[in-house]
């Protein structure tokens, strides 16, 4: 028996779309005479659709386009596609389904069992589950079919249900997933699809989606891993990509595994380039915008936007203020000169003034503040959303996450934009990045990496004036946000107490603006779309 | 046997603040010579407290409380106060417990069997749950002791370890629960309490807190019911209430229930006043800034920050551009003058002016379109953070849910803000309220109320240009939003189809502006704190 694996990335709710995408995939796997396609979970619809499934809409015209698929498949081969199931039960909560199609009819319906529990997808909130499900049987093989990733799902001896089904003697395994990337995660997933065949003794058949639905990035990385957990074959990351397998040869194949050379800086690099190019082509635009100040931040944005975007789609606006250093303008314009990328220079001097003015009556005897660096990075704001809107050129920004965990930046100066590229990594990744993209040569002109980090508001300000040193930074918010310690455990660590108590002060005090923040490229374990500060506390 | 109910509103991580209230309120039950006096859910650190349950010192910190408060009571009575309880074998996931102190000590502490199920609180993402429970003695008397309002605590005979409970013949039930505010969930409230009373055979003492805590608004209305199901007293909404009462008398009370009159535009004017003095309180401050437009928006919002702030507190900023009209200019100097409140007049005519002579090189040979609209909207929404930045006023956001929904306002001018006063309140809605304000004299210019809505952003615009009216545009949003209704049975409800499917596809392609959007006080079923459309998608 030959079975394949579809790797495709569909648009939420382009159902004609992703069934063109389906068709090609079942045109190339019938040509190559495979037996069952696999397509990932929720291919019908694109995942994660949200609110969506709480529409009938939705749900039916995901149906409706299951039983296209399953015509298109007539006389040709039997397929699995994931698609939201109507529950009767509860109509506002469909269940996450996969279809088994086979001679041109819907064969068989599993549902999910374990919903995720991750919190971007939520899916509690937005499909039902079920504790059954049944053993398909096709061509004189019998299989297990099953959706997601959740590690509950390894042991699927656990539960009484499936028990019965394991005695009957499935030959493998189907699973259709949608596992997000995140750094690193390749580990993980390679280990549960390992575990998933091993302690079931069964063949594995992975099957995940690739592309960014923002602010999530699917990664790819579908399997085939034989009943002695070792990994047959691993597609590649972030492409699309369709195989055919055969089944004796991996029932045959010893313990050799067939693994990608996988280094994560690359990974990363590659799921940014991807979310910002999929941000685009999925909502229906071409060009970016975005305010180019010498600094590393939008330097690194503007090469990954070229990347994804081509250079000619991607226009930098240089918009210099009298507290701008000539060399802020000079580094943005040898990457413009590197890139061959368009660019705009656009002073922002007389608008500060002509505010200043207009504020002065209002003002009159107060110093100046903050609120002077604030008017120069809100001016810059406008700036860019007037381009955008009368060019029809959306906003990059070039937030990080080390800024937006402690809330250094001003709301609607910094924080405006559609989408966040940078914003799930630390300063100090930030670097590693930029070094990883001048590797074999100098994309990003060295005097951009070796000054220091600087937002060039008021006279001779660098960062470190307001904030610990990047370094000690970024390791205390990684402990503090992606592995959740506590005060305590993290002055264990060693970090000075009052460095370590002002950073999560900071974090907690900056939710107000996190609230307001634009979409961001998730790529870490936990990003800031995940955490959930109170707005209105004391701190304590 | 004397029991109490302490409704209070707290602040989240304010330990030594609501410490402070607890035992103000204990000094006066003690007075009274209660025997038992409950606060409620989460009372010690505030609730709901979000990610702060993931860090041991928060949990840590909340113990220490009780401890404090256990203290407190020697001598004096028994009281139950809720605190989050490490569970040993989650450390990340404590209990929402619920602690019986008495004779100074911690006699009991139980845990939240059924975690809440709105979206809101998302509890079961914070909190580990469990399905035990223990019958309490205490003088005498045995009770059972529970946490929440979840439907689901009804039926409490449903589980077979409080089956167990029950066997034993506790006297009443005690429930401490943080239930929130929305628009006619008093009478859900009402019907819950009784259900649980009359079909577990005993008499139920509700305590429950009031406050906001941005987004949620809590509305009190603690209650005692009697075993016959008999609200025997209903204490107040949105307002700090200490009362004793006599267990042997509500055993006595027959059928006559004693219930307050209410009104709900009422209970919306009075929750959202709260809500804005809740944010200011809690937040340290003290003064607010907003933009009066003339229209009845800002209008709305002024009065309501007056009430909530005092007049001398609330400073309005009038700035009109090219194509505001004389009248709104008038409308507004009215309103401020009836309210005896500040205001200054800031014209943008040179700011605007001063951008597009800067952004003319680039916009050469482009006609004027909404660009310019959008920049006007921008140019206010800088100079009230300007303001904001400078005096300290805190800006408050006048955008409405019908705008919300349908994305009609222009990001970072109209959805600039710390506080969205209105934004759960359809347009149709704010005149009801604005009618309810003027119902004995007239705060708010009767011109306001009876204009056309309009941004004023270009010559003679008004909303229903680009709008359907807001009489339909409301009645079809609230179906889609609050009641979940797909496009197909929304149409049976006659509407045009045309404009069913506008609006749709309006509320479906906003949501990149509500991702990044003001905090909101949520006063309805389901506010768009609460929904969830995938940001990239396309329309089916």
């Amino acid at each position: 028996m030959k079975i394949g694996i579809a790797q495709q990335n569909y648009i939420i709710g382009d159902f004609e779309g992703n069934l063109a995408q389906i068709k090609s995939a079942i045109d190339t796997a019938y040509k190559q005479q495979a037996d069952i396609l696999l397509f990932p979970e929720m291919s019908v619809c694109g995942y994660p659709s949200y609110d969506l499934n709480h529409y009938s809409e939705f749900v039916a015209r995901s149906f409706q386009f299951v039983e296209k698929i399953a015509d298109y498949t007539k006389n040709k081969l039997a397929v699995v596609v994931g698609a939201p199931n109507t529950n009767t039960l509860a109509k506002d909560k469909p269940y996450n389904s996969a279809y088994f199609i086979a001679d041109g009819d819907i064969q068989q319906i599993v549902h999910k069992i374990h919903l995720s529990k991750r919190e971007v997808f939520n899916e509690k909130e937005y499909y039902s589950s079920t504790n059954t499900t049944k053993l398909i049987q096709y061509k004189g093989k019998k299989f297990l079919l099953h959706i997601g990733d959740d590690r509950k799902n390894i042991l699927l001896s656990d539960s009484s249900e499936i028990n019965k089904i394991l005695n009957m003697k499935p030959d493998f395994i189907l699973n259709i997933s949608a596992t997000p990337f995140e750094q690193d995660s390749y580990r993980e997933k390679r280990n549960y699809i390992k575990r998933l065949a091993v302690e079931n003794k069964l063949p594995v058949f992975y099957c995940n989606t690739y592309g960014a639905q923002v602010p999530i990035i699917f990664d790819g990385g579908s399997m085939v891993v034989n009943a002695d957990g070792a990994i047959f074959e691993e597609m590649s990351f972030f492409k699309e990509e369709i195989r055919i397998f055969d089944l004796e040869k991996i029932s045959k194949s010893g313990n050799n595994e067939n693994l990608q050379p996988v280094e994560n800086i690359a990974l990363v690099h590659d799921a940014l380039v991807l979310g910002i190019k999929d941000f685009f082509l999925k909502s229906g635009f071409r060009k970016a915008v975005l305010g180019l100040s010498g600094g590393v931040d939008s330097a690194l944005v503007l090469v990954l936007a070229v990347k994804a975007l081509g250079a000619e789609n991607v226009l930098s606006v240089l918009m210099p203020s009298e507290y701008s250093s000539d060399h802020s303008v000079k580094d943005a314009l040898d990457l413009v000169k590197n890139l061959n990328s368009p660019h705009q220079i656009v002073p922002i001097h007389s608008t500060f003034e002509t505010f200043n003015n207009t504020l002065a009556p209002i003002f009159e005897g107060k110093k100046q503040d903050v609120t002077e660096e604030n008017l120069q990075a809100r001016i810059r704001g406008v700036l860019l959303m007037a381009i955008s809107n009368k060019l029809s050129h959306i906003v990059l920004n070039s937030s990080n996450k080390s800024e937006v965990a402690v809330g250094y930046g001003t709301l609607y100066g910094d924080t405006c934009g559609a989408l966040a590229a940078i914003a799930d990594l630390y300063k100090t990744q930030i670097y590693e990045l930029c070094k990883y993209i001048n590797r074999e040569q100098e994309i990003i002109p060295h005097h951009i990496l070796v000054k220091s980090p600087s937002a060039e508001l008021s006279p001779n300000q660098k960062d470190s004036d307001s904030l610990p040193p990047y370094d000690i930074l970024d390791e205390v918010l990684c402990l503090y946000i992606e592995n959740n310690l506590s005060e305590e455990q993290i002055l264990l660590h060693g970090y000075d107490t009052e460095t370590v108590k002002k950073i999560i002060g900071l974090v907690r005090r900056a939710e107000f603006k996190r609230h307001q923040s634009v979409p961001v490229l998730k790529i870490s374990k936990r990003s800031f779309v995940e955490t959930h500060f109170p707005l209105v506390k004391r701190n304590f």
